[in-house]
């Protein structure tokens, strides 16, 4: 079922202001069966005064036991099902590094590796070259000219670097080259359907010469090419939801996502604070605000509770800048759980709290995984969150007479 | 959405253990409206203690509202969608006990009928005739004889019997020879599509050649013919995800059900107990383990709220042998809910219990219906519990970067 066809047909303007203050990996684990999550054990009296005003509930970011990454993650969050808007590898690693990909382009990610004498693998990872060493190799790679074809190469790290295709006619239905073993030569770029004949002609047109350029390396002499892609189709907010929207995030993959759903990606914030004069500065030139922080998700990642616990409470400090603007709605959640008990995103859901005026609110008392159980959204799919908030927002009309 | 497509594709090895123990029609009803269910008024002191390490929540075998009988509640239990993957009735039938269909079969419901003598169905039952005389008849229609096809006629029960065709070119889109009344004579085989068009024209065979040989019957001397069927296209757990799957049943119909998704079928149990020494026995040799157990369900269709107390007390008394394996995936569940009240299936959410190391615990403290409302999994389509235990057995990678 496409919701957008709901919210295609419903939404109606007025003025209200939606929020969605994300906190990446926001959801965690107890270090002890029973114990409190890190959010638990945080000190975050804002988010408590929220959750007793506004409703919890238990966001489920794609279906219960699927732990997303950051693209399904956001997709899910910004109300487009993850499971019918699939972003290919590599046009997420174009927009992670804030490159914006125009229709027709063909994103590749690429590797850097090592090919002995023969020309087979001998490191996949080019002996996981520094960053230093490897981003003036891909920047030389922008010698390669193939006519009619525009081509960007963009450092990423390590042996990792992104190529994008533009001009007619391509495709992205092209296979990976990289083996994905060593003592084997890299593959050829293969076309999987017949329109993508000259996407794959091109890439192994620069693969031949990248090569040349890089005949000299000891340890970057090859290159690999994988996850080809084009821009994936998605409709604006603007269409889907009639909302103005900016997206005020500090790292680029987050930018970059909000960027294929058509916000605007306003300021140019490093710090929680800076992203909050951001929002005020920009707060009455839109309908609809996502703002990313990025160290709930990083310090579970690193597998550091208190550090984790720590960045809950800055999160969490922030608020009262928010409510002083006092939006219509504010959505508190994550793109998923990070727990750092296991160091990596999870499949558990993440707790999730909206506070509106007119919200039914449901007796919790504060914001945490175990309360949030408890809350009057229940546990639901993280793609019904926008029609909440429209709908919150008094932005969605009646369906049906 | 297919879950197996996500599973498919994320699914990774380890050497992690799953058991689903099912206590068939676990759910229940007080006997007074807030009153304990029978789950509730057993006592369970070993599933309470994995409740209270654990994670509850209440499954819903089909959707709300839905009483599923054991095909679809099993398949939702294996994490097939019941309204995607349909079981036709004479497979069912055969599954149930248990033939082993093979690809291109046509399994058929028979009933044998009294015909008068103007060929009209006097009885659409044969009087129930008594198993005892039944069985020899049906065993006497495999003198049916057909150029090209094997024919296997099996007893059921009473009027009931299997009939199941094998051989090239047979299709199970065959209409119904009961024509649900009495007073006329039997419906014609007749195709639905042209390639069923020569089963139709076999079963018409079977038929004439069965009249005959039931021709000196009383009670029995003519048949009608439902549900045909073919094989359930149903994808293996080893496919869908990645895991050698064991089936410790006692009955053919679970057995069956487990045959169907690929499980093996392993040792010839007869007891708890004995089910309990084959998981033992087969420990080492499979990743996942399907324990059925009949009669909480049995005792709740007898209408016999005592008995399923103290049937529920035997399934409960067999945990410790499991737990001393240590799997790190336990889930313990019904297929549906079969209240003693209505002694019958029923639609109500069947409490369910999820122990794992990572699970996120809830606070509950027993196994049981009004428990499990508060629990961490909410309520939930039963499809999902396999994602469920795959996350929790750390056996699903990440979905998108």
């Amino acid at each position: 079922m496409d919701l957008h066809r709901l919210t295609r047909e419903l939404h109606v303007n007025n003025t209200t202001k939606i929020v969605m203050y994300v906190g990446d990996g926001l959801g965690g684990l107890p270090q002890q069966p029973g114990g409190r999550t890190e959010l638990e054990t945080a000190n975050t009296p804002n988010l408590d005064a929220l959750a007793k005003a506004g409703v919890l509930g238990s966001s489920i970011p794609v279906c219960p036991g699927i732990s997303p990454g950051s693209g399904p993650g956001h997709l899910g969050l910004f109300g487009y099902d993850p499971l019918q808007y699939m972003i290919g590898r590599g046009a997420l690693e174009a927009t992670g590094i804030g490159f914006a990909l125009q229709e027709g382009d063909v994103a590749i990610r690429a590797n850097f590796c090592t090919l002995d004498s023969q020309g087979n693998i001998s490191d996949r990872r080019a002996g996981r070259i520094p960053t230093e060493e490897s981003a003036p190799l891909a920047v030389r790679l922008r010698n390669v000219t193939i006519p009619g074809i525009e081509i960007f190469v963009e450092p990423v790290k390590e042996h990792r670097f992104v190529v994008v295709l533009r001009g007619q006619g391509l495709h992205g239905n092209v296979q990976d080259t990289d083996p994905q073993i060593t003592g084997v030569p890299p593959l050829d770029a293969v076309a999987t359907d017949a329109q993508s004949k000259k996407a794959a002609d091109v890439a192994k047109e620069f693969i031949r010469q990248a090569r040349k350029l890089l005949g000299g390396e000891l340890k970057a002499n090859g290159l690999t090419l994988r996850g080809f892609s084009g821009k994936p189709q998605l409709p604006s907010y603007e269409e889907v939801y009639g909302l103005k929207a900016a997206a005020i995030a500090v790292y680029p993959m987050y930018k970059g996502l909000a960027r294929l759903v058509g916000m605007d990606i306003v300021g140019n914030a490093q710090t929680l604070a800076e992203q909050m004069t951001v929002l005020e500065q920009n707060w009455s030139k839109y309908d609809f605000f996502f703002i990313h922080y990025k160290y709930t998700d990083s310090t579970g990642e690193d597998g550091d509770f208190d550090a984790k616990v720590k960045r809950t409470e800055e999160f969490d400090a922030a608020v009262p800048r928010i409510t002083a603007l006092r939006p219509d709605v504010l959505i508190v959640t994550g793109d998923h759980s990070t727990p750092s008990m296991l160091a990596s995103h999870s499949w558990h859901p993440v707790p999730t709290l909206l506070s509106a005026k007119f919200c039914r609110t449901d007796g919790c008392e504060r914001f945490g995984e175990s309360e949030c159980l408890r809350g009057g959204l229940g546990q639901f799919e993280a793609k019904y969150l926008m029609t909440l908030a429209l709908a919150n927002a008094r932005r969605l009309g009646k369906f049906g007479a």
